[in-house]
């Protein structure tokens, strides 16, 4: 059945791969599944016909066949439960597993959003400079408890899973500010994953759409 | 197999119910399971037999045999998954009922949780009534789009499921804000959620803890 997946059209980023399409691509690559992409512009992102997939007009979403995701913790979940090498298969091996996608999701990546949040979506407040650097500390303070679990280990929990995927990806987004290189067992752990060949194609695959596309402005 | 959970021994909300044990008690509830609960402190929650358990020093935290899981989301989704009421077994229902708890947890509740940044975290800053406004409009956004995909029917996606029950605990956290007040469908949901008897008895049990704790201060 074939999967289809959808992308911005031009990424914010410009294609630095933090687009969350990425963290999908990066699951059907570790899963050797081919997949289609529909390109939506963010014009296309709020008509009725993408909201129908996605109620918060986001991108990624996932269709194959009758079923239809959004989300994108959910849908790399959904390809992960069928694949042993994105979740383990013994129960308690695959609970821990989930437990550590929704810490990436859920406990990491907030603060690291609200990062960009102060450093773009208000970047013209007069606030903006003087929130940074309450913003870092909050970060900083997830970085230490996440570096001192992870200690000298390759990854999270045992071999590679779907949720060393989510955190890499996760921790991705703070590269440009700095403030993963003041980790280094956690800089490393991000490189371990960039390096894997699926993140490549991944990460190659959705530069190619973004390097096709003319600039914005 | 005992199932025990940890608590705060004194919640910061003094037993409105918006502590995260809360969502726990709630699924096991749901699913008439007896549980024990293990009360924290906050310095408590900081020292290394609680992070050995918890590695962001926070609760709830779940422990049943030799299995043991931090991360509401992923006790929730533990719990679920052995049973329909939460979870249908249908693979595309159920793929569809964990996408709205990923949505519940990571799309719906960060801008919720940055008003708590806003209003709490940082009320001693100069810029905290100035960035109110902005925040308030964050969730707004996010409750537009929540309440047209709702329409009038009673849950997300058919019968109650643990997304309904993740939701419904996300949106609670604005009823002092008064915003889910703007959205009379959105308040009906929350409403039937907190009018379930497995709601009910969650929040008597963490009320019962709250209460019997001496004030704060």
């Amino acid at each position: 059945m074939t999967i289809t997946i959808t992308a911005f059209e031009r990424s914010p980023d410009g294609g630095k791969g933090l687009a969350r399409d990425t963290r999908v691509r990066w699951a059907l690559e570790e899963t050797n599944q081919p997949y289609d992409v529909r390109l939506v512009s963010f014009a296309a992102m709020k008509e009725p016909a993408h909201l129908a997939l996605h109620p918060f007009g986001q991108i990624p979403t996932y269709e194959e066949g009758d079923l239809a995701l959004f989300e994108t913790g959910a849908i790399v979940f959904h390809i992960a439960q069928q694949h042993a090498c994105l979740l383990p298969e013994d129960p308690a091996a695959r609970a821990r597993a989930t437990t550590w996608m929704f810490a990436a999701l859920n406990t990491v990546e907030p603060p690291i959003l609200d990062l960009t949040i102060a450093r773009i979506v208000e970047a013209d407040k007069p606030w903006s400079q003087a929130r940074l650097p309450l913003v870092a500390e909050r970060i900083r303070t997830r970085l230490n408890q996440l570096s001192a679990r992870l200690g000298d280990a390759d990854w999270l929990d045992g071999a590679f899973s779907a949720a060393d995927l989510l955190m890499v990806s996760v921790l991705l987004r703070l590269r440009m500010s700095g403030i993963l290189d003041e980790y280094p067992t956690l800089a490393a752990y991000v490189a371990r994953g960039e390096a894997r060949p699926a993140y490549q194609r991944a990460f190659g695959a959705q530069l190619t759409v973004n390097a096709a596309a003319p600039m914005a402005g």
